[in-house]
């Protein structure tokens, strides 16, 4: 099934909710609480929830526990990804202590860094390591992900690096358009839209 | 003039681009240059385009300075907003260490923490003051705004006490759905949709 970017965002604030709920122990959650919580529209709710073919539909709303593994079922949550966090600075440590990752099918094997000072630390279970040591670790560990959180100047560079040790998917945190080959997929964070749209949805709201 | 969220993200990339141009004294630029570097489709990038009224349009292509600044004036980078961190661990230090923050029109005036080993501390001329202080220095800066870099369990609790501090825009890093009154929004960063994205991608990719 061909899910769109949209719906899968928002999908995954639902399985946000459901993990709260199922934290104090709430069984059921109706299309209007999630709603409500997320202040979109109810219809929209109902209709994304269609994707998971009405999992977990009784007469008192939903079941928490159900929706949450259709949704972990239909996002393919168990296919784990093997990556690499490349740049041990603030930004790639805490991606590393985000331990969600893994349950949403992103295991973090190790951070690279040329920092000789952070060499050797170890985060979360997670060591780093010299990032000359990469190209033979991807290749040894068959690794083709890597999470990007160096300092824009290094970007491109690291990059080069990355694609010539047979990176294949890059998630790039830094504000920077890298230049890769056309087999090679790089995803945007985006951190400075967001920003933006923050900023400019409180200027909206203003106006009012 | 309303622009969507998905012309704002895309032209904030356009201007990541403009940057590193420039950086690289390239003064012009074409439209196909942009879509190639970003792997869209050239009429998508003149269409965005057109929301800046042909800024730098000539015969050799767009001035890159001139489009950068209509950038810049038209999803209003000047109009700055002062904000506070709420959480100084790794996330809310990268978040305070990112200056293109300021470029893009966000302020970051000061750091909270319930820890007191952190507070007094200074990151990139921001002190990260106790949790305590921060209605009294809500109040008397005016600041409505808050970038919230809590863990997840802690996420509920601390909204509960900024909504109780007035402030009215959270941008949300934690992986929970925050509960706050009507007259409060919240920008969810999703964290977890964007790397299930990513992962989802690339398995698109595998399958091909």
């Amino acid at each position: 099934m061909d899910i769109s970017d949209k719906v899968i965002n928002r999908l995954t604030l639902y399985h946000c909710i459901f993990t709260d709920y199922l934290d104090k122990d709430i069984e059921f959650i109706s299309s209007p609480q999630i709603a409500n919580l997320l202040k979109i529209d109810d219809s929209q709710v109902r209709k994304d929830l269609k994707y998971l073919n009405n999992a977990g539909k009784c007469r008192v709303g939903y079941k928490v526990n159900d929706l949450k593994e259709s949704i972990e079922k239909t996002l393919g949550f168990q296919n784990t990804k093997d990556t690499f966090i490349v740049g041990a600075g603030n930004l790639g440590l805490a991606l590393t202590k985000y331990d969600d990752f893994a349950s949403y099918g992103l295991n973090i094997l190790a951070l690279f860094d040329n920092d000789s000072l952070k060499v050797g630390m170890s985060i979360n279970d997670k060591t780093v390591f010299h990032i000359s040591k990469l190209p033979d670790l991807a290749k040894r560990l068959n690794v083709e992900m890597a999470i990007l959180t160096v300092p824009r100047k290094y970007a491109q560079e690291v990059t080069d690096f990355l694609v010539n040790s047979g990176i294949k998917h890059i998630w790039n945190f830094a504000p920077s358009i890298l230049k890769v080959p056309e087999n090679v997929k790089v995803w945007n964070e985006n951190l400075m839209g967001n920003c933006l749209q923050f900023t400019a949805r409180n200027k909206k709201e203003d106006n009012k």
